[in-house]
C-alpha cells in the first residue's frame, strides 16, 4: 500500500512538473513546445533499442519531444512498483511522459496476462501488442476487464502476422471497439497499402501511429526519416486533423540505429515543419 | 596555366559527378534530394566553426544538403590553386558545391582586393562581406570590374555595422545593383525588423540568406533551430517563391555549436517540411 501511494505521488509529481514547466527554470530560454494539435508528437521506444534510458531521455530533450511509448528494454515487464516509480520520476525530470507500453508480442494467455498487469502497474491505459490470432478472444475479454485500449502493431510484408491495416481491421472488426491498431505508416505502405486512406477508413480503430517514411511501396522499400520517402506527409497530417485523431504520432526510426540522433532530429523537424505549415 | 587547367578540370569533374549522381553508386538507396525550388537549401560555413572540412562534409551528407558557403577556416584566403582544387574535389566527393565565400570582413582596400582575388580563384561569383562604410565606393568599383555579386551581411543589434536589412539598403541603394545583402532573418528580427517584409521590399538586393530563428524580436532573443522561434517560416518560404528568390537559403546554426548535428538536422528537416507542405 505504501509503495502504491509512493508510486501515485511520483506520477502526480511528474505530471505537475511536466505541465507547470517548472523544471525549465534551469534553462530559461527553453520552453516546452506546444504543437497545438489534438494528436501528440511522440517517439516509439524501439527507436532507442541501442541506448539506455538516460541516453534516450537526453536525445528526447534535445529534440523537444515529450511523449514516449515505453519498451521493455527500458522498463522490464517484471519491474516492481519501486522501479516503475523511479522510471516515471526519471522521465518527469526530462519533461517526458510514458503514454503507452509496447510493442509486446503475446503468444500465450500468460503473456497476455503479464502485459495487462504490467500496463496497469505502469499506469497507462494503452498497450501496443502483437497477439497471435488465437489470443484475440482472450485479449477481447481483457480489454473489457481492464478498460484498456489495445493497438495491434502491423509490420508490413516482413512478418506474416498483421502485414497491414486492413488485415488488422478484418481480425478486430467484430471484437470490442477498444481493440484496434498501431498504424505503422511505413510498413503499411511497404505492403502496398495507402496509409492515408487507411487512417480515414479505420479511424475508429487507430489508437497509436508509428511515423516514418519508406523509399518504395514494396517490400524492398527502406524505412527512414519522416521527410524522405514516398508517403505524402503533409497529406497525412491533414488527414490526422480531418479524422480528429487524438492519440500519439510516434516516430519509430529504424535507419542508422547506432547513431540515430540526426535522423530523429531531422524527422521531428520535418514533422513539425509540416504541422506548422498546414495549420 | 597548367595549374589553372587542372583547377578547371577538377571543378568540371566535381560538377559532373554532382549532377550525374554517379557517386551514389556506393549507396544505392540514397539519392540526392531535389527540393524543386528556385532557391537552394544550403548551409553557411560558420555553422561548422568547430569542425574541420571532413567532419563538416560528413554532417552535410548526413542531412542531404549540397550547397555550402565557404568560410576561410575551411579554405584560407591565401590558398593556392592546388589547395583550392583539392578543396573542390573533396566537396564533390561528398556531393557538395561551394556556392559563395564569406562572410569576410573588409576594413581596407587591401582586404577588399584580397577577397575578390580569393573569390575569383575559388571560382565563385558571390562574396558575402562586411565592408567598412568607407570601403563601399571601392567595393562598387570592384563588382563592376569582376562582375561579382556582393552580399553585405547584417548582424542585428550586436554590431553597429549593418544591424538590419534597411540599413544595408540605405547604404547600397545608389551603388551598383550587384551590391546587396545577405539577409540574416534571425538577426534582422532581433533588431526589431520583419524579415519577411524586408525580403519583399529589398528582393532585388537580396543575394544570400541566413536561415535560423530567434526566441524574441529583441537583442535578448537567442537564435537557434529554424523551427523554434517567432519568425513564421511557412510565411517566409511563401515569400521566397513570391519574389522568385533564386539564391541560397543557408542555415547558419549558432546554438550548441560544439555538437551541432542534431540542431542542423532538425533545422533542415523543419525547413524541408515547410517547403513540401506549402508547395
Amino acid at each position: 500500500m505504501k509503495q502504491k501511494i509512493k508510486l501515485l505521488l511520483t506520477i502526480v509529481c511528474a505530471h505537475t512538473l511536466l505541465f507547470s514547466g517548472s523544471l525549465n527554470a534551469k534553462e530559461p530560454e527553453k520552453t516546452l513546445r506546444d504543437d497545438g494539435e489534438l494528436f501528440k508528437v511522440a517517439i516509439a521506444g524501439f527507436t532507442f533499442v541501442n541506448f539506455n534510458l538516460d541516453e534516450t531521455l537526453k536525445m528526447m530533450q534535445e529534440v523537444d519531444v515529450h511523449y514516449l511509448c515505453i519498451k521493455d528494454f527500458h522498463l522490464p515487464l517484471n519491474s516492481n512498483d519501486e522501479q516503475i516509480a523511479a522510471f516515471h520520476a526519471k522521465l518527469a525530470a526530462h519533461d517526458v511522459t510514458g503514454y503507452a507500453v509496447g510493442p509486446i508480442y503475446m503468444k500465450t494467455k500468460e503473456e497476455v496476462d503479464r502485459a495487462f498487469d504490467y500496463a496497469k502497474r505502469v499506469g497507462v491505459k494503452l498497450i501496443v501488442g502483437v497477439p497471435n490470432h488465437d489470443m484475440l478472444p482472450y485479449v477481447d475479454q481483457k480489454v473489457k476487464e481492464y478498460d484498456f485500449k489495445y493497438a495491434i502493431h502491423l509490420h508490413g510484408p516482413d512478418i506474416e502476422l498483421y502485414p497491414n491495416a486492413k488485415d488488422i481491421y478484418e481480425h478486430v472488426k467484430d471484437l470490442d471497439p477498444r481493440i484496434g491498431m498501431c498504424l505503422d505508416i511505413g510498413h503499411d505502405a511497404r505492403d502496398g497499402q495507402d496509409p492515408i486512406a487507411d487512417l480515414k477508413k479505420y479511424k475508429d480503430r487507430v489508437f497509436d501511429i508509428h511515423m516514418k517514411n519508406t523509399t518504395a511501396a514494396t517490400k524492398a522499400g527502406k524505412t527512414g526519416e519522416i521527410g524522405r520517402g514516398i508517403i505524402d506527409i503533409p497529406k497525412f497530417v491533414k488527414m490526422l486533423r480531418q479524422v480528429k485523431y487524438s492519440g500519439a504520432c510516434s516516430l519509430e526510426y529504424e535507419r542508422n540505429m547506432k547513431a540515430p540522433l540526426a535522423g530523429i532530429a531531422e524527422s521531428i523537424g520535418y514533422f513539425r515543419g509540416v504541422i506548422d505549415a498546414t495549420k
